[in-house]
C-alpha cells in the first residue's frame, strides 16, 4: 500500500530529474551570503532538512509538459520553493513550533530574530529570482501570491479561535496559506511555456484544487483521518485551538450544549482530559469527518477535471493520479 | 535656527506636494485589505503615525528634476515606503521595541504575530507595486535593495555585540540597514525618467551617501551628538548594547583596560553606574565623536558632489541642502 500511494509523487520526481538537480543547485546558490554568517547557518539548517519539494516540482511539470525547452522554468520553481520556505520560518515563529520535519525549528536553534529576518531575506531572494527570467505576467502571479499567503496568514491569525469562522472562511485561510502558492506554482509554469489562457487557466484550477484537497487531508489526519482512529500526532490542531474544516462543520451543526463544549475548548482553551475524545465523539455525530473527507474529494475531482484542458502526456496523466494519491491518505 | 535646518525638507515637501499627495492616497489603498481585518487596524496605526516619508521624496525628487512627466514615479515611491515600513514593523519584533515614533510600537499593542505576518503582507504589497509600472530596471534595483537590507539586518545581528566588529563591517550594515533604500529610491528615480547612465549612477552615489551619513549622525546624537553633552535619549544605544561608529573607533584605540571595560559592557552586557560616563570619556580621550562627525561630513560631501553630474533645478539645490541638513544636527 505504501509504495503504491507514493508512486506518483516518485514518477514526477523521476520524470523531472534533471529539473530538479539544476532547481536544487540553483537554491544552494541563492540560500548562500557573502556579507551575514548567520544566514548560510541557517539556510544550510534549512536545505538539510530537505522536503518533499514538491511546489517546485509542479512548475517544472507545468512547463514540461506543456513543451517548454526552458531555462526559466528553473528560476520560477526555485522561487516558488524560496518563497514557501520563508514561509515556513515566519509560521514556525508565529506558531511558537520547536519541530518541522522531525528536526527542530531554526527559532528553537538559533532565535525568533534569525528565523524573521532570515525568512525576509529568502523572501527578498525569491524577488530577486522571479524577475531574472524578465517575463511580467510571472512576476504579477508571484507577487500576487505572496500577498495573497500573507493576507491568509493573518486571517488564520484572527479567525483561528473564533467560533463564527464559517466555511468560507476557511476556504479563505486555505486558499492563502496553502492553495495560493500550488496555484501560482503550476500557473507560471504554463505561462512560461507560452500556453494559451485557457490552459493557464487549467493549470491555475489544478493548482487551486489540489492545494485545497491537500490542506482539508491534513486537517483530516490530524483527527486520525476519515477512520475517526487515533493516530500518533492525533489532536495536535485541537490542542492548539485550531478551527480546521472537521470541527467547523460539526460546530455549524451543533446543540447548545455542544456550542458550549466547544466554545470552552477551542475559544477559551480551557481543555480537560478526555476532551480530545469528546471531540471526535461529536464530530462523528454530526458526520463530520466523513463529510470534510467528501470535500477533499470534490477538490481532487475538481483538480482532475482541470486537466482535461491541457494535451495528452506522461506527466498529465501523473499530475492526475497525484491528485488521487492526496486523497488517498484519508481513504 | 531650528527653522533655518528644517527649511530643505520642507521646501522639497512643498516643490513636491501633488505628488506626495498622490502616494500617500496610494499608500492608504495599497494598505487596505479585504479579507482580514487585522490588517487594516495594524497598517492604519502606521499610517497615523507618519513619519517623514524621506524616502518616497527623494524617488519623486529624483524623477521630477529630470522632468520626468509621470505616472510611475508615484508607484515606485509608494513601494520604497512600503519596504521600509515592512522592516520597521519587522525590526521592532526583533529589537523588541516598545515605542516608535513616541507611539506605543504593534508589537506592544498586538503582538509579534500580528508584526511579522502584517509586515509580510505589506513586503509583498511592495512587490506587486513595483511590478506595475512594467520597468525591469527598477524591479532589480528594488528586489536587490530588499535583498541587501535583509541581510544588512542579520549582519547587524551577529556584529552588534562583537568587539571584532569593524568600521568596514559597520559600513555594510549600515548600507543595508538604511543606505540601500536611500540609493535605490534616488536609483529608481532616475531610471523611470530615462536619464543616461550617468546620472543615474550619480543619483545612486548620492543616496548612498546620504543614507550613511544619515546613520552616523543617528549614532552621534545617540550619544548627545558631537559636544559629547547628555541629551534626552542619550545611551540608549550604549545600554542596548550596539557597537555603533564611535564605539567602534573609541575601541580601535582601547589599551588593554579600556578593551576591558567594552569587553565587560558591550560583550558581556555587565553595565553599572557611571559606565555611560565612563564611554563617553574614553571615546572622548580618542576623538571618537569628532572622528565619525568627520566621517559624516565626508559622506554629506560625497554626497553633494554626486549631484553635480545632475542637470541645473531648484529640487537639485534642495536635495544639496538637505546633505548639509543632515550632518547639521551635529554640527
Amino acid at each position: 500500500m505504501q509504495d503504491n500511494v507514493r508512486k506518483p509523487l516518485d514518477r514526477l520526481s523521476e520524470a523531472l530529474t534533471d529539473e530538479m538537480a539544476a532547481v536544487n543547485v540553483l537554491i544552494r546558490d541563492r540560500m548562500a551570503s557573502r556579507h551575514a554568517p548567520r544566514i548560510p547557518e541557517v539556510t544550510a539548517h534549512l536545505i538539510e532538512a530537505g522536503g518533499k519539494r514538491l511546489r517546485p516540482m509542479l512548475t517544472l511539470a507545468a512547463a514540461k509538459l506543456l513543451g517548454y525547452p526552458g531555462p526559466w522554468h528553473i528560476h520560477l520553481a526555485a522561487t516558488v520553493e524560496f518563497i514557501h520556505t520563508a514561509t515556513l520560518l515566519h509560521d514556525d515563529v508565529v506558531d511558537e513550533s520547536r519541530q518541522r520535519r522531525g528536526r527542530p525549528t531554526a527559532n528553537l536553534l538559533w532565535d525568533n530574530k534569525s528565523s524573521v529576518l532570515v525568512g525576509d531575506y529568502l523572501f527578498a531572494r525569491s524577488f530577486q529570482l522571479m524577475v531574472e527570467p524578465g517575463n511580467l505576467r510571472t512576476l504579477e502571479i508571484l507577487a500576487n501570491a505572496s500577498a495573497t499567503i500573507a493576507e491568509g496568514e493573518v486571517l488564520q491569525l484572527t479567525a483561528a479561535q473564533d467560533l463564527a469562522t464559517d466555511e468560507n472562511v476557511y476556504l479563505q485561510v486555505v486558499r492563502g496559506k496553502t492553495a495560493a502558492l500550488f496555484s501560482a506554482a503550476t500557473e507560471v509554469g504554463g505561462v512560461i511555456a507560452g500556453a494559451p489562457d485557457d490552459q493557464v487557466q487549467a493549470l491555475f484550477d489544478y493548482g487551486d484544487a489540489l492545494g485545497i484537497s491537500f490542506q482539508i487531508v491534513d486537517d483530516l489526519l490530524d483527527y486520525g483521518g476519515a477512520t475517526e482512529t487515533i493516530g500518533k500526532n492525533t489532536g495536535d490542531d485541537f490542542r492548539e485551538r485550531k478551527l480546521t474544516l472537521p470541527v467547523i462543520k460539526a460546530i455549524a451543526q451543533a446543540t447548545p450544549d455542544e456550542r458550549a463544549f466547544w466554545a470552552r475548548t477551542i475559544e477559551t482553551g480551557d481543555q480537560r482530559e478526555g476532551d480530545l475524545d469528546e471531540a471526535l465523539a461529536l464530530m462523528a455525530r454530526h458526520g463530520a469527518m466523513a463529510a470534510a473527507r467528501r470535500d477533499a474529494l470534490d477538490h481532487a475531482a475538481r483538480a482532475k477535471a482541470a486537466l482535461q484542458v491541457l494535451p495528452p502526456h506522461p506527466i498529465r496523466d501523473m499530475l492526475s493520479d497525484l491528485a488521487d494519491f492526496v486523497v488517498s491518505r484519508v481513504a
